[in-house]
């Protein structure tokens, strides 16, 4: 049994009234303004991080030291470009288990993939696979408390770039509204980023008012091919770092942080 | 009657069950490092905003308006020193009721005081007198969701400043132990500051961890008295400003914001 089929627990009667014991904390990077997000079970005290930044761990592994919880997975929605993952540097700090979709290409404990589930104390993430920012993007999906966490799929008002790694704004665009804006419209998003100052948004928002996403699938292509990006500041660092995201490699001034 | 008397309408009955009908955003000024929150019944459609900031005031008017909202109240947890209140021009755009404190010594539309209650649709806030940082500083408390809006008297493992307006250390630390640290210990705060990255505390974090507060109150006072900060950078222009906040002198620079 390899180390994916171990993980693969999937709780059918999970019911909303465990989201009662849900912990939950946003947390901010403002360098690469990346948001990570705590979910912990307070009756268990499993937590797990989605996309910490290497800076922040010592910050955030307080928060869960803080909090009395017990860090079991450090979760990456893909291999960033714009900053490098706290993942690898949290797996030393508190011996969690690192975990990356199996189509990013890049090094974790755990690999995974489209419908997985990611099981912390009595509560359940679900993957869905998201690829167009890069071939590897995954959404998280907590269904007892309808909230999603996004990645870089689907910001506020916005989507990831598709201009560099694999992007590819078709497939993104197929990706948001097949997996993303199907979900129930009262769904919250949780983006890995934001520039404005908002902390999240709903699915029936971005139907209505993404100024990219309501577009036809064409148009959309044509404003994604279009931006004239800067070419992103940390991608020389942070690709070869994510790449080994939490097995190997912890920067050395990361541990000084 | 006056404008106070008509406003206070307190709902004795109220129930939790009311908060499923909460609707929640927490939105984040950079410059400032200033958070605004929008709270909202989904009912009736009736939200205030807490803490605006000028400069952001078209961002947050649009949220409301895509949420369906119906802006009732702009509030000010105190008078601002780090930034202009979005409160007035809030008023201009929407015909909202702008409110503050009595204690607070500034205009406004409504002035309330300790144990006062702010309703919007089926929810209420209710009025805690904290000062310390400002002789008008008020805490909103939120009982349904057990949630509290402490404006600069505590912040996130921190607190506001008492060295300049009506700043005193020993008035601070009486109010967050006697007003916020003494609710539940549940509670989760929601500061109008934050400078790390952080969203929101608990008032059993902040009981446990905070380097300032959990010490005593003469430690407290010489910590506060020997900081050394800066002038606040924004004081000599929002002060003027913030003292007619929400009636009179909206900036001309804010309307083309």
């Amino acid at each position: 049994m390899n180390k994916f089929s171990s993980f693969r627990i999937i709780s059918r009667n999970f019911s909303t009234s465990h989201s009662r014991n849900l912990i939950f904390r946003q947390l901010f990077d403002h360098p690469s303004s990346t948001y990570t997000y705590l979910l912990g079970c307070a009756k268990t005290k499993e937590c797990v991080l989605i996309d910490p930044v290497v800076e922040q761990v010592k910050r955030d592994f307080k928060v869960v030291q803080d909090l009395g919880l017990k860090l079991k997975y450090a979760v990456n929605t893909h291999m960033h470009a714009d900053h490098v993952t706290g993942t690898g540097y949290l797996r030393v700090l508190s011996g969690c288990k690192t975990i990356i979709s199996k189509m990013s290409g890049a090094d974790a404990d755990i690999h995974v993939n489209e419908n997985d589930t990611i099981t912390f104390g009595e509560h359940k993430l679900t993957v869905f696979s998201t690829p167009g920012h890069t071939n590897g993007c995954v959404t998280y999906y907590f269904p007892a408390k309808n909230l999603a966490f996004t990645g870089d799929a689907l910001l506020v008002r916005g989507c990831g770039r598709t201009d560099f790694q694999e992007g590819d704004a078709r497939v993104l665009y197929r990706s948001v509204h097949d997996k993303i804006l199907s979900l129930p419209t009262s769904t919250l998003l949780y983006p890995a980023h934001d520039y404005n100052g908002f902390s999240c948004t709903s699915v029936d928002e971005e139907k209505k008012y993404n100024p990219r996403l309501t577009k036809s699938e064409d148009e959309f292509v044509d404003i994604m091919n279009n931006l004239n990006l800067e070419y992103p500041h940390q991608i020389d660092r942070a690709l070869p770092a994510n790449k080994v995201c939490g097995v190997y490699d912890i920067p050395e001034d990361a541990k000084k942080a």
